[in-house]
């Protein structure tokens, strides 16, 4: 584990304050910037309804270079309408205009070169004069310490109750590559997209093509399966952005290099969607399900995603209760193929149901297993050869509180 | 509204005790009599996991006249491999047994014309020496009483609060036809089946195709568009006896005849919908989501669906809040067609989103429609003239308790 933040990489400066779009004063507004031009690219929400944040940046991601984020939490600025729009593109470009202004950049920039996010409540305009002034504020703000990246962390966080960051260090042809990460988790998250908002930096030199596939791997296999509460959000963007300042030998091919820094990446991916996991409202603990012996991918999948989605497992997993007939059962409803008389379920290593039977096993061994922090739910179909998995996490009575109390 | 319980159609008998299958020592046995036989129609669980009761009430409602139903709760039989199927079996068996030997009915009856039902806790082998006895014992105690319809009623209860039950009378033909139901409801309920378990009498004289059809519908236009917690069970259940005793003259034909019956049951079937929705494990409210404008009858459906199903939008009905934010998210993220500038919703007769973007409302007039005991949801995706519902409930904390606490 390497102590640093989004701002360690080569190349990057930070910075995080409040300019007052949240009430409670907390940080709300966040910029990272790379003075030398990144290469970017960015996954988004398959939500039908997006925040215009998210269709201006995917736009943005397709330009050569990207000299910064701008990020805003308290407000996701989803269905705004043509003003939330206008909104999302004055934020680049009051980004690119002060940043420009600062001669901070290695050339003058676009609004095309600036990427946004937004996260929050829904429906609700923009309040972009603070917005302004707060660009204004972190442009003079911006540095390369630990500090200004753990400001950045926090200016995006909603009903997070701690930042989430990570950071991995790994040895490319000769030089020292770092990746590093903030993102926010809390609430509406499902694959695709279980990230809402999450940044990713990295010194390593790459080509845009394997950055982009090292990319959605990584995420596909982390972010991209974890489920809290069912539905992705309208806003939901992960972005990475490489310097190529660590100075390696360009990465341009699948070569192990290349397998080395996608390693990395995915390992990183998998720490920060557990503490997401961990994180998420009202959760207490994680789970993994993992579907084996599925008739196709899709249905180990889907089966996987039905049974971390499910009410009940979810309370029984809260109350650390080995509720397995909870778990079939969803398997059940799946809409998957199956055989009844060959389905077998494990949690961690115990056995507690096998072709078609309960199985006797103790239960107060495996209620130490579901009341653990992480646990493994294995669910054999016997249906074929597939296997596929996903993250969920327990359903609590604080998710509930948060959840209705929180008003409109 | 007509006072009695699934006794007063012509030709039925119930009873329901306590055998011992719940350690409460509360009622969990049941039995319903038809004498001179019925004609019986059951709708089933989709999901690929049932129990064995589902796999021979399935089979036995072939038979051309079914003399008797026998309920348990407490224990779903589920999950419970060759054992459990033959506990099903000597449950239909011991029946009709115990009814040929009281000589109650016109002619003696096989196992095969008895239907079985069970509820409970998924994994678990049913106490078959209790339930014979109780068996023994229910033959002894059914009736035509009021009294015995709501035994009956109680004994088919999990953690339903209170007995679900319902009667309807209309005039056929210048006869009085009686349609009555009893049911549970409480947890793991969702379309198709959000039954779990149901049982109408009826003493209609209707031809079975026209009583499936009928049934079909109305089940159809109710019970299977209810969600309490997205997951149908295994053991879900709805059969419909009629005894033909009215003496109205046979429905042969989708004549006014057949469309005043099937009108009544529709009716009887929602009351009961509403019954399980208020009664849902946790739940204070109930709502009704109405898509407008999908491209097609099963994207109208989809989004309904998801839109019940959000826990988000759950919780939000549980505290009051005219949420809409939530609501439009989860259609957009239902993956059904739609066009974001044509996108409105309504609570109750309050527009509050309206082409796409915010409406101005009271916010006091609209959380007084939220915070009623039942209130609508309408969504126009404006993609096409399809419509479809779905009944929903909130979340509650008091849902994350019972499932939670309760222990395997």
């Amino acid at each position: 584990m390497v102590n640093g933040t989004i701002t360690l990489p080569k190349g990057f400066l930070a910075a995080g304050l409040g300019c007052g779009i949240k009430n409670s004063r907390k940080a709300d507004l966040a910029m990272l910037v790379c003075p030398a031009g990144a290469k970017a690219v960015g996954m988004f929400t398959t939500n039908k309804i997006v925040s215009p944040a998210v269709i201006v940046s995917r736009r943005h991601c397709k330009s050569a270079k990207v000299y910064a984020v701008i990020a805003n939490s308290g407000n996701a600025n989803a269905c705004t309408g043509k003003r939330g729009h206008k909104n999302a593109v004055e934020m680049c470009a009051a980004t690119a205009k002060s940043l420009n202004k600062k001669e901070l950049l290695q050339s003058e920039c676009e609004p095309e070169n600036i990427l946004v996010a937004s996260t929050g409540i829904i429906g609700k305009q923009l309040p972009i004069q603070k917005i302004q002034n707060g660009i204004k504020n972190l442009t003079e703000k911006i540095s390369d310490t630990k500090k200004a990246g753990t400001d950045f962390a926090k200016a995006i966080l909603t009903t997070d109750t701690k930042t989430k960051q990570a950071v991995r260090r790994v040895k490319i042809s000769g030089k020292k590559v770092t990746i590093a990460a903030a993102l926010k988790g809390a609430g509406m998250i499902a694959p695709n997209m279980a990230t809402t908002l999450s940044f990713f930096t990295t010194d390593v030199k790459i080509s845009k093509p394997l950055l982009r596939a090292a990319f959605k791997d990584a995420v596909g296999a982390s972010l991209n399966r974890l489920t809290v509460d069912c539905h992705q959000s309208t806003n939901d963007t992960a972005i990475v952005l490489s310097s190529g300042a660590a100075g390696n030998k360009n990465i341009k091919s699948k070569s192990s290099a290349y397998r080395k820094f996608r390693k990395e990446l995915c390992e990183l991916c998998d720490e920060l969607v557990k503490q997401i996991a961990l994180d998420a409202e009202g959760a207490t603990r994680m789970f993994k399900v993992v579907i084996k012996g599925a008739a196709t991918k899709a249905d180990a999948g889907k089966a996987a995603r039905a049974i971390a989605d499910y009410p009940l497992v979810k309370c029984a997993v809260n109350g650390g209760d080995p509720n397995w007939g909870r778990i079939i059962c969803a398997a059940g409803s799946a809409g998957v193929k199956l055989k009844p008389d060959k389905l077998a379920c494990k949690l961690d290593n115990i056995t507690v149901f096998k072709n078609g039977k309960p199985v006797n096993f103790s239960n107060a061994k495996a209620s130490r297993i579901v009341s653990r922090k992480e646990h493994q739910i294995t669910v054999t179909l016997g249906a074929g050869r597939y296997s596929d998995y996903c993250y969920g996490c327990d359903l609590s009575r604080e998710y509930v509180r948060i959840n209705a109390d929180y008003h409109t």
